[in-house]
This record gives structure tokens, sequence and C-alpha cells, in this order.
């Protein structure tokens, strides 16, 4: 898989937020890619105190909170492509979750990365709908769709 | 609000939960207590890092976590009393995720603490459906619908 050089969150300034703010020491730090038309990736390495109860599998909070992030972050990434912007050029452009569903179909092993695939089934300026799925070794373990809504930039 | 004494988690042993495990240091110990016929509550205070983007509100994985751990545990907790059990008492009951259905109203403020309230809408043995809502200074930010699914005790 051919990837952008530029994760998306390292283009978009004071970025605290837990999943994915380059600017949170304690967050997950996820980083998000092109990948193909409408298509964006995040691979990510799980932590063993990210684990469920079972040590051996990630929390389904944890999976949520990449899935959520790497979707957030591909509809801000669109919405400016869309503006014909590079992303963090000009005014800057936020959305939050508006929904967010998630289907888990077999546990997710802690002890290799995981990769969230997002595709884009709707883009409007301030609405975009997505349809994840996260595998681990090649193997789907969640698929998740998500609402993402754009939000006054002066929350931040 | 009246809870019963002990929470559901400290009743589960071998939990390192990032959600809602003891036994995970790092993790955010959630816990839950019956507070009506089948209806519980968490309520869990935010801590900094766990923010959006904007520093004043909670990243919404970390809600969908409270959300999904309280959920689990409440199905698990039910599950026990179906079987004439105190909670942890005899054969281990485990239920994990299998669909979890946010829907984000409002940003939800992480100077305060923020309550979920679960209430089991179907229950059988291995499959425990409930609906939550989180709200914060009495005002509901975030609802959800959770599907918990029993799962082997040999995953511990």
């Amino acid at each position: 898989m051919k990837y952008d050089k530029h994760a998306f969150q390292d283009q978009m300034p004071y970025n605290h937020c837990y999943g994915c703010g380059p600017e949170n020491d304690l967050g997950l730090q996820i980083k998000s890619y092109w990948s193909a038309e409408d298509e964006s990736v995040c691979v990510y390495t799980p932590q063993a105190h990210q684990c469920a109860g079972p040590q051996q599998y990630v929390n389904g909070g944890v999976i949520a909170t990449v899935i959520d992030c790497h979707s957030i972050c591909t509809a801000m990434a669109k919405v400016y492509a869309m503006a014909g912007r590079e992303i963090g050029e000009g005014k800057q452009i936020w959305f939050a979750t508006g929904r967010l569903e998630l289907s888990y179909f077999k546990p997710t092993p802690i002890d290799r990365e995981l990769m969230v695939i997002a595709k884009i089934t709707e883009a409007k300026e301030k609405k975009i709908t997505l349809e994840c799925s996260l595998s681990s070794g090649g193997e789907v373990c969640v698929e998740a769709n998500v609402i993402a809504v754009r939000v006054p930039s002066d929350w931040f």
C-alpha cells in the first residue's frame, strides 16, 4: 500500500486530542494517511496496558478511540481537499463525532499491529460519512460506521 | 441515588481491562454499581490528557471506553444475578462487546465528573442488551446502545 508522505495529524496544528493529537504526550498519537481515492489508512501498535480483561486482546474502547480519531481526521482532510487547500492551510477546519457504530466480530490480538481502513461514503462540507474496518493479521476484527460533523473553529 | 456498597469490578477477579480492570494501574479503573432494578451507574472524573482536540472537552474514544466497560460489567453482574450467585462467585462469567452504537449530541466538559446510567433492556444468559446515557452537569451529552455477548471463560 502506498502512503502519502505526511500524516494528516502532523499537518493539523493545535491538536491535543487523546487519540490523535501530536501535542498530547500521554495520548495514542495515531497517524493517518491517504491510501486511495477517498480512502485512508492508520496502522497502530497497541500497548500492553491497552488490553481487555484478557491481556492478550485489545480493549474495545481503545479500538473505538483509534477508529473514531482516524475517521474524524480523514473527514477533516477530505474537507480541506474539497476546499482546494492543503491540510491545515488557511482557516482551520474541525470535525467531531456525531455517531459511531461498532460491530466487534472477533477479539483483536494485542501483540501485533492493527490496521484501520476508512472509506468515505458521503461527503458534504459539514458532514462526512465513513465506513471503517479494523484488521489484524489480515483478518477483519471490527467494522464501523462513522458520521463526522463540522464544529465551530472557536471550540479550539 | 442509592448505590450498592461494592463496585461490580471489585468483585470480579483477574480483570486487567484498560477501562475497568482494578489490576490495570494505567487504566481508567471505572466503578459500576446497581442504582435500581436492572439499572446501574458509573461516575467518572476525566483526566486532563483524556481531552478531545479542544482541551475543554472529553475525547470521544474515552467516552466510548467508559460506556463500553460500564455496560459490559453491568451485563456480567446481571448474569451472575440470573444464576442466583453473588458477582464473582463460582465459575466465572465473562462478556465482551458485540455491538456499540454511540450518538454524540453535545461536547462533554472535561472539568467535571460525568455520569453514565445503563439500563438493561433485554437479558438472556448469553446476550444482554443495554441502553446508556452519559450526562454532565445534568445534561445528556451522549446516548448509546450496547449488545454484550458471553465469551468463553478460557479467554482469561
